[in-house]
Parts: structure tokens; C-alpha cells; sequence
């Protein structure tokens, strides 16, 4: 039997058939087997800080590939040619890369520039018949993420998110207990996200290019967390902003949003979204039968945190390593992940921060 | 020297001339000597389960003396008698009580009732010019409050308001703490206050005896919370109010409600109060040099907690006790817990209490 086929029977099957990983420590464990499976080939679009994170945590996939790379620098180009040996036909600039079209070595592009840009260049990848994976937030609002969406499902190609946690063997396991009822009905949420900006001159911090501040960098692990942990839609959302520094966080770059929103079931979450605070990085959840805590509970990790059951233990395996391999069994083989990666997952989000600006703005609770 | 004077040795000068007792655990430490001083002489009123612990805790109390009671049911009055070996001219009934004006035996009465009848009650007390002691919250709203100071005032007697989380050891280092700057600039607090309320019939659940629901119960602490964890009076707040049982809650008793309260140096709080979830109650506050985390952080105790420098380590002593002791300190020698304790202090929780309501049924933001 294939090591492939073997990792196959290891996943259980969802009730529409497909399967579903579990547990990414499955993926990461059985990635140790040899494996004889399609491999994705990825590029890299912007070569900044994070996009060099992936690409190291690439070398480390089974089911993934950096392959090329998409960028406006040659000399950042050249650099990534002679470390990951990237053939010359596989580089492109932001103005010819619809020529990966005709270049059957790349499946997938990996968009990772700034916020505002990334719907252009996600609907152009879609466009050259290349699967889309894209860094979170997805575009700087509902609407461009609802067109990324058409636009990838007009080219029948796939729409993936750059949902990391979704695939983090700690997150999963919350996850997991809570849909197996181990938190009994889900009450509280509390998210809590934020760090102390640096540089000024950085594109996050230029409306141009970000779509917003801090909620779109980091509040966002808070509002994809509340959904997460507790596995519901919120209904609606309040919010209030705070600058303190008007300077730096100009016009429509948020520094502290504090929001809240409503489920159905009556549970409700109440998050802190700021660039102006020392690492902040806490999620809390308590429902009637239990709580967990984690912290820190969406960093590079090691994550740490317990439950009313103990503390969790699951292995550190580095997030992007395994959100390759993870989305290259998505692609390939339909493993669906815990909680979904794809565009629609990223517009229900998006629907959120517009909401939560809406709310800061007017100062009225949004209905969703 | 008498161990009073060494006592009174041992606390620092406040600039304004009064002595401030840094550390209820120096006083309760100094009160394992021999103490020559005055006892407040206290009678309680309202024979509760709270007003019986609170008669358990002055057993320890080297300052204050258990000494009269005050009850509507007179087995009540009886047990206590025996128990405490208490003279039948220092008892009361709710009828009978101005009459405790002419009872040199008396010095103080603390309010242990219903919160919707603790305005009218203290001002009788306060008129038969006896010291009044009152618990939290102290009405049940801003107005009630100041008009108990008013009368407070007038008849030259004391107003003190049951904060015990005032003389707790470990809340009055983190106190201080922040007070010397450990913490740096403070920006984030959030404070999680809640359980699961049982019996349907009990007074908390009726609007008329308890003013509301969880906010006055139990949201309070966060609120105060805020206030002495950031240093600041809070300038605005929002709040949003969930129900998921309109038939335990009724009409202007809160379930669940999350509030906001944003400060004059930027500095936000985002707090909890419920009385539909597991027991929560947690403070989190974070500057710009250091953190606190406290849970439980005002519960009966042990409180816990840790900031960035360690674990907080001073030893649990019976909230009350310290309470009690603290408050005969400060009605005698003019001793100043960390953070006051008196009905000013009192009323500025009652209007954010109002404001927190208002912002609730409006949704619009309050300022204060």
C-alpha cells in the first residue's frame, strides 16, 4: 500500500464525502512517510518578510514546492534564484507575470503584497489559469473578496486563504473539542490582538496600500477567532475606535478598535484590535461545560494554552509548513481543513471588518 | 511605645498630611500584637448570607467588634444574639432602628440589604448619627448615591462603601505597582465579571429590590476594577446588552452585558458582566512597560495573579477582616486605604452603572 493511499485512510469522511483531516499532525506525521503524490508547485508573489517566512517553511513540505517567484526587484529575484535554485523562465515582474499562463511548472501563485493590491493580482493570477492562494486580509473589503471569489470560480481554478491557524495542531484540537461538545454550549469569546507598530513609513500604515490599520493586519485573527471557537456567524457587530496618535494612524488607519459581536445562540465576544499596546496575543473561550485559554493563541507559535481539561500539548510544527502541505492536499486530493481556507471563508471575514467600521463609524450596532 | 503608635509609625505621609496605609497586610500584620486603640463598634443590618460572612470575618478583626444587629425576622436576631453574645438593647428590627441614635454602644451600622434599599436605610442611619457602612453598589443609581453622601455630610458621619478588593493584599501590590509606574503608561484593561445565577425567586432578580441585574452584582467589580487597575476616571461608554432568557431576566434585569469605557490618555477597558455564564472572573491589564493578569481577581479568595515581574505572592487574608480593620483605621486615625473607599468613590461606580444602562438602550456611546 502507498504511503499515499495509507495517509488517505488514515482521514475520516465527512458526511458530503469528502474527507476531512482532522488533525494537521496527521498530514505532518505521515509527510515524515515517504510520499509519492502530486507535488504543488508554488510561487511566491512579493518577496517581503513574510513571503520569505513561507518560503522557509516550504523547505520543509512534502506536498509543496517554491518553484518561482513573482516580484518588482530583481535584485531580491536574483537572490531567491540562488537559494532555492528557481529557474529563470520561472521569475516574473508585477507587468509580465500573466505569462504564467503558458508555464505548466507553476500551479499555484502565493500572493503575498500589500492588502490593496492583492485583489488585482489575485484575479489576474485566476485569470492565467493559476490556483490563488492569498494572504489574509484577502482585499480591504467584502466587495473586492466577493470578486476574487467570482473571478476564480469564472476560471475554475481554486481560491485559498492564508488561514494559518486553521492548520495549527493546537487550534485544531480546540476546535475539535468544541465541536465534539467538550465546551458544552459556546458563551464567550474574547479575542485579544495587537502589537506596537514600528517604522512609520511602512505600507500598513498607508491606507493606499493596507485598506486599514490594525484590524486588518491583526484584529483579524480575533474576528476569525470568535468564529472559530465558537462556531457560529455572528449576527451583529458595535465598535469604538481610539487614536491616540493621530500622526501616525492617519485618516482611515485604525490604531484601537475595541468590537463586539452577537450570535444567534446569544453567545457574544468582545475583542481588541490595536497597533498602540505591547504584544497582545489572548484568546479566551468559556461555554456551560468548560474553557480554554490560549496564549499566545495566533503568533508564529509555539502557541500554548489549556482547557478545563488540562493543558494542550500538541506539537509545534512551524504554521506555514503545514498550511502548504495542507492546502497542496486541499488542491490535490479535496482534504478539507478543520474550519475552511477558501474565498468564501475570507468574504464572511471581510463582511465583519466592514461591518466593525461601519459600527466605529456611526457608532450603531451593524446588523450582518 | 504602644503598638498603635508603632502601627501609625509604620505608614508613610501622604502629601496631603494623612497617613496612607500602603499594605492592609502591614496592618493585619501589626494586628497579631496587642492593640490598646478604639474598636468600631458595628451592628449589621440584614442577616444574609453575605452580612453572616461578613459577621464570620470580624470574629479576626482586631478594630471592629461585632456588636448589634438590625433584622426584620426575629429568629434570625435570635441565633445571632446567642451566637455572638449579643445584648438585646443593640438589636433592631427595620421599624425600630432610628432609634439606635440613643445607643452609645453603637458606632457604626453596616448595610447588608437589598441595593434598592440601601439609600433610604443608610440615611437613617446616618441620621441617627451613626457611621455608615454600606455595600456595594451602594444604590441603585448615581442619584441614590449622591444623596446618600448629601446626608452623609450633613449629619457629620462617615460613609464608607464595602469595597474589600480595596484592602486585598495582592490587589493593593498591583495598586501600588502601578502607582510607582512598573507598568508604564496604562492602555488595555478587561475585566470578566460573572457566574451562573440559580434561583429565579431570590431578590437580585427583582427589579424593585436589586435596581438590575448582573451589572450591580457582580459588573461592578469590573468597573471599579478598571478604574483603580488604569489610574483613570473613564470618559465614555458603550455598551451592548444580550438576553437569551427574557423570562428569568425581566424587564430591567441584565443578563449579559459587554461595556467599554475609553480613559483621557487613550488608555480602554472592554469588560463582561453575565449571569448566564460559568464563573469568570478574570482582570487582565497591560501598559507600556508590563502586565497584570489576576484570576480569580475579585472573588472571596485567594485571589491569583502574575505580572511581567512574577507571581504575586502576598498572602490571602480574609477579605472582610481586612476590611473591617481597615475601615475602623480610617474612621479613627484618618488611615487612607490604597484607593478610597467612601461614597464619592461610591457614586463615581453608580454614574458609569447609569451611563453603562443608557448606552445599552440608546447603543450610542456616553460621554461622563
Amino acid at each position: 500500500m502507498s504511503s499515499r493511499r495509507n495517509f488517505i485512510e488514515k482521514l475520516s469522511i465527512t458526511a458530503v464525502g469528502l474527507p476531512l483531516l482532522h488533525s494537521p499532525a496527521q498530514l505532518f506525521a505521515s509527510s515524515t512517510e515517504p510520499y509519492d503524490g502530486p507535488i504543488l508547485k508554488v510561487a511566491i508573489m512579493g518577496l517581503g518578510s513574510y513571503g520569505t517566512r513561507v518560503a522557509k517553511a516550504m523547505e520543509d513540505c512534502k506536498r509543496a514546492k517554491l518553484v518561482g517567484v513573482i516580484s518588482g526587484t530583481p535584485s531580491k529575484i536574483k537572490k531567491w534564484q540562488s537559494k532555492y535554485n528557481l529557474p529563470d523562465k520561472n521569475c516574473y515582474n508585477y507587468e509580465n507575470f500573466d505569462a504564467i499562463k503558458d508555464n505548466p511548472d507553476i500551479d499555484a501563485v502565493y500572493v503575498i503584497t500589500p492588502n490593496g493590491l492583492h485583489k488585482d493580482q489575485s484575479i489576474r493570477v485566476a485569470e492565467a489559469g493559476k490556483h490563488v492562494i492569498c494572504e489574509k486580509p484577502m482585499g480591504v473589503n467584502a466587495e473586492e473578496g466577493q470578486a476574487m471569489v467570482d473571478a476564480c470560480n469564472a476560471a475554475n481554478v481554486k481560491l485559498l486563504i492564508g488561514y494559518r491557524m486553521h492548520f495549527e495542531p493546537k487550534t485544531v484540537a480546540v476546535i475539535q473539542m468544541r465541536k465534539d461538545g467538550a465546551f458544552g454550549e459556546t458563551k464567550f469569546f474574547q479575542g485579544q490582538s495587537g502589537f506596537t507598530i514600528g517604522d512609520p513609513t511602512q505600507w500598513r500604515l498607508n491606507k493606499e496600500l493596507s485598506g486599514g490599520g490594525a484590524m486588518m493586519d491583526i484584529g483579524i485573527y480575533s474576528i476569525n477567532g470568535a468564529r472559530y471557537m465558537l462556531g457560529e456567524e455572528p449576527a451583529w457587530v458595535t465598535a469604538q475606535e481610539t487614536k491616540t496618535n493621530p500622526e501616525k494612524f492617519k485618516e482611515g488607519i485604525d490604531e484601537t478598535i475595541q468590537f463586539q459581536m452577537g450570535f444567534p445562540s446569544g453567545a457574544v465576544a468582545n475583542c481588541l484590535s490595536t497597533y498602540n499596546m505591547n504584544n497582545l496575543d489572548r484568546f479566551f473561550m468559556t461555554g456551560s461545560k468548560g474553557f480554554v485559554e490560549m496564549q499566545p493563541s495566533t503568533g508564529y507559535g509555539p502557541i500554548e494554552g489549556k482547557t478545563h481539561k488540562g493543558k494542550l500539548t500538541q506539537p509545534h510544527v512551524t504554521h506555514q509548513t503545514l498550511q502548504m502541505d495542507g492546502m497542496a492536499a486541499l488542491i490535490f486530493e479535496g482534504v478539507q481543513p478543520i474550519v475552511p481556507v477558501d474565498g468564501e471563508e475570507g468574504v464572511k471575514d471581510m463582511k465583519i471588518i466592514d461591518a466593525i467600521f461601519l459600527a466605529a463609524k456611526t457608532r450603531d450596532k451593524v446588523m450582518l
